[in-house]
């Protein structure tokens, strides 16, 4: 059996563990090759945190048929380069963080920075769903391609569990926030409390939002939303608590759940002229969409995947000032030989955010 | 019987010939009573050109149950002043031309330039569609209120005819073009032929674009399109033509048309990063979205009304160099008392374009 | 004599208190004739507090010799409506605010949002070096021609104090941050410490800047800057600063003086491809420029005066969000009847920034 | 003698002819050797057209005083691929040409588009006047380092005239439009009617302005101006020029000289809120700026290098449409031989521009 995105072990190969999809509602921790170096750019990185994203959710509730078994899961994880490439500018022991997405650096897309539109793009552990295979960061080494691009270094007063957040759902945050044209005293509604949605409020606010009003249908994450200083409300209320007192909706209105119900809420508690922007991953081929209020507001609706690549730079500054600290929104962590539990829980909604900590490793032999 | 935007003409009261609407397909050139200042803002203009708009066939198609028999149509009109309140700053005699959005000037809407969102905007010879209802330009004379506002002087070198277009398509072919964000070099799509369609293929063309592409599916429409200098395709073909030689799709999209399939034909001959820009007049609740290829192509999406008032001044310099002719898409001038043929033309596709000359008035007792 | 911007009382005229300007280092409270409504759109304000702007010190240092006697000074000021014209819509006792520049609202220029180049702008209590002469709002009560457009309601959770400051220098923060595109994550340099200095410094903070450094020659505005959280940096250390550590210079800088100096310090903190906003009032004719220096960076240099009246919204919003608070920076509160200590201290600097508050006025006969 | 950029031939290398700079106003057609890969990134151009700039005047007028004697010169070249590096995409007899600007498109500046800032950038035939010495492309043969990046296919409707303004002024003249935001409907002014200011203007039409008027002291020039459809005026009548008729002024401005005086007549033309964009090589320590106009007016001025490299696809699509054809400035076409005529003929402005024809070289050894 062939194993995209990883490698059964060979006697006599070093191994290393690994978070291990089996298929839906099955991840394991295995032994599996260790990765090695397959190209003049790539860097082996030995992980000390990486975390379950709400997209790995996605193979684990079976919402994706065809992804493959024997997947090492996990785009989000950061550590120190234990190899590197020739053409690799990172010294051995050098902290580093990963962009989720992968790209050549070297294109016309590339160039344009739309790293997302690469031909090579391709994500972590994300079977063939984009690009080819490529394992994943819930391990405790990962083989990165492209490294001078897909690699930076982790700064000194950063942590790797901050770092980590750096590599997809902070930067897809600020994309959100640049997509959706965010200004200085704008009111600000936020279509979804997941991890993306409160990091794309903290951004909001970053970027100068005088109000962040977050809709999410379950209460507990209105509450945690509440927590964070934003107005909580079900997506049935967002309407009217964005055009209370007379307001005139929303300035800016950032969409970060991927589905028609969430992209048909963000659009309506829009303001005329207002910009949406749906950061959420949406797969629909034919959402509902209200073309006529869309059209009687003059609004403009924007598509946006995130960069890490392009924006990893500004939002470690806003880091390293204390402006922003994604680690607020982990609320377990684990050892990376508890996977199975952090699928669960998180899963079951039982935990918002779990960042798994890799022992240090066994010596490869 | 309560006729909305006009008055029957009372015995002994001034009157005027005026197009006026009696139901689906029942258009007739009736006399009504002369229209007065109302306030001291108004003016009275005595038309001199006016066109038929693909707008005005929504009524006459029976595509608007509600609309009010007795209205005066039209709102694409340019002629002279006649009469102006105490703070219109016209002269009586002065050549004008008036903007189709009617908005007041003052209000905080207006002071950002978006004057199809002022709370009194209203279009002339739409019954109560938007806003309250305002008696249109097909007639001898029309009331223009917020003169100041609506209202522009005709300079010398531009005709009665080209300023009509300026009013209304001419200045949304140029809001398409900014609303796409057309750059020099640009491969521009343009879905829909009508009209507003070649306007906006024209002014793309003034913008910079490199090639425009337009889709149509009428042969005669299609003709006319390459007859301008542009590609025409049908618009299952459009996909094809914008990538063809390995072409990665349009730079910026135009949708002229207002339909779901428009907007869908409009987004799919999208390149990545694009923006597509609606200028069509979209009412729909669910049209099927394809977000899936929104989001992996990080499209952009922007619905937008056109706006003489704000965009009038760029157009009239473009005419007077020369660079834009709208009356290249006249096809038919007729008499306004030939509006009933007029309308008929243009609803069976045998007229594109229709300019209806109004012959100098009887003098108003 | 004339006195350009007030009048000298009338026998049997109502009277009230007012700073008055007598030459240079001379400003005297004076009883002078009560201000009259001219115009349906002027409303006259009772003044409950007001404040000495940097800018009122240039005639008072004999900067301005022209500087006609007698003028009234002050253009931030707070009150409440004592008498409204017929085409201005507040009611008597609103509590309201100016926009310190004065535009018709009505012209081209103002509809592009550009009321400092409207053909009637003027400011208060400035005599006649920009515009007309017109009263200042440092006295018992002010005169306000097109009130519809200059003046704006105080919201009820916003304090008087609070609302001259958005008349004037912190609406010139906030311009000076859109003017450098600051945006989230960027290095920020503000040349001058003054109190539009630091509110440009806040501003920037708000808008997303992950650090501010403001660079001012004197050490006891540099400890200001310091309390605000800024680095404080002499001028001559500003290159140094913002290029530490391998920096690249500043992704933002901001100019809030108005001397060649200040502009010359600004530019060259300045990183490649960075905007540079100038706010500081210039005056010079041949500013030494460096454009070698800018050439080589592609540097963009931008003048702003700031608008309150397009930019309170935004900044009101901030206010009532509890994000930004311009009484930060009040050093003194006295009374108006105390406006000649208020001058002396903070000409030599003893005051930061001084608020004159108004006595309930003896009721206008 | 170390000659920087070229290399004295060695006895028994393969040769080449070469025009060479010996000091000021000496320029001759020397044999020197051949050059050859240094590095898996470099291509050996085989050069057919090369163009000499009026950048390539400043070291023959003596303006660079330190200016190595020796070096190859000319930065405007168009060829095929003779020899090509393991890691540079072109097959051998590929029609190319070469960005002026020379970088490495991997580092962060890169990364950003920000070519001219690249810490190894370097122009061709310049000395050491920006980044290390590299011989240029008034040559039978040119290395071009960073191929991959530098390097571009020359389309098969594009001819290799056409092809080497695409790498340097014609994308400078975009660059130009770009930086001074044209819009259509603009009235733009350029100051300067050499090789750059003709092409800016050009690239200003097909960005949509109304009207360019065109400023230079030489007679001569201005009537190659006004040939080109551009209204042209010394520049002492700018100012009355884009005045003219109650005008406000430009509404973009192009500076194209690159001295103080063009700079200061390209700010004084222009209109309030306008940008000034300088697109001519400045040097300036201390330009008299006239801040207290450009405060007045709230102008932007951005200093703008051209990118070949960033700009050259969309300047292509406007050659291969037909909108733009850069050979309309070419006035003379000589042989390679004959650069030391077309020296003298440009420098005494006897030609406005030179074009340099090489003949098929002789086999390389």
């Amino acid at each position: 059996m062939t194993m995209p995105g990883t490698r059964a072990p060979e006697p006599g190969r070093p191994t290393m563990r690994a978070v291990v999809y089996h298929g839906p509602g099955a991840v394991r921790v295995d032994e599996v090759e260790l990765p090695r170096l397959q190209h003049p750019r790539d860097v082996i990185v030995r992980v000390t945190r990486t975390a379950v994203c709400g997209t790995d959710l996605h193979p684990y509730r079976g919402e994706l048929p065809g992804f493959a078994p024997g997947t090492v899961l996990g785009h989000e994880f950061a550590g120190t380069v234990h190899e590197a490439g020739a053409q690799a500018p990172f010294a051995v022991g050098t902290r580093v963080f990963a962009s989720d997405v992968v790209a050549c650096g070297r294109c016309t897309a590339c160039a344009r920075g739309w790293h997302y539109q690469c031909p090579a793009v391709t994500l972590f552990g994300y079977a063939d769903v984009v690009g080819t295979p490529l394992a994943g960061g819930q391990a405790e080494f990962v083989r990165v391609p492209f490294a001078d691009v897909v690699l930076a270094a982790t700064p000194d007063d950063v942590t790797d569990e901050q770092a980590l957040f750096v590599g997809d759902v902070l930067t897809t945050g600020l994309a959100a926030v640049h997509g959706a044209r965010v200004a200085p005293g704008d009111l600000v509604a936020v279509v979804g409390a997941g991890p993306v949605g409160l990091l794309a409020g903290l951004c909001a606010v970053t970027a100068g939002a005088a109000r962040v009003v977050v809709a999410d249908p379950t209460p507990a994450r209105r509450d945690r939303a509440a927590d964070f200083g934003f107005t909580a409300v079900a997506p049935e209320q967002l309407d009217e608590a964005v055009r209370a007192g007379g307001g005139r909706g929303a300035d800016a209105v950032i969409e970060a759940v991927g589905t028609d119900a969430a992209l048909d809420c963000a659009v309506r508690a829009a303001a005329a002229h207002a910009t949406v922007c749906a950061v959420g991953a949406h797969h629909s081929t034919a959402m509902p969409f209200p073309t006529g209020l869309a059209f009687a507001r003059e609004l403009t609706v924007r598509f946006a995947v995130g960069d890490p690549i392009r924006m990893r730079a500004p939002v470690l500054a806003l880091i390293r000032s204390g402006r922003l600290d994604p680690s607020r929104i982990v609320t377990h962590r684990l050892s990376l030989t508890d996977a199975g539990s952090a699928y669960r829980l998180f899963d079951r909604q039982e935990a918002f955010k779990v960042v798994l900590c890799v022992d240090p490793p066994t010596p490869p032999a």
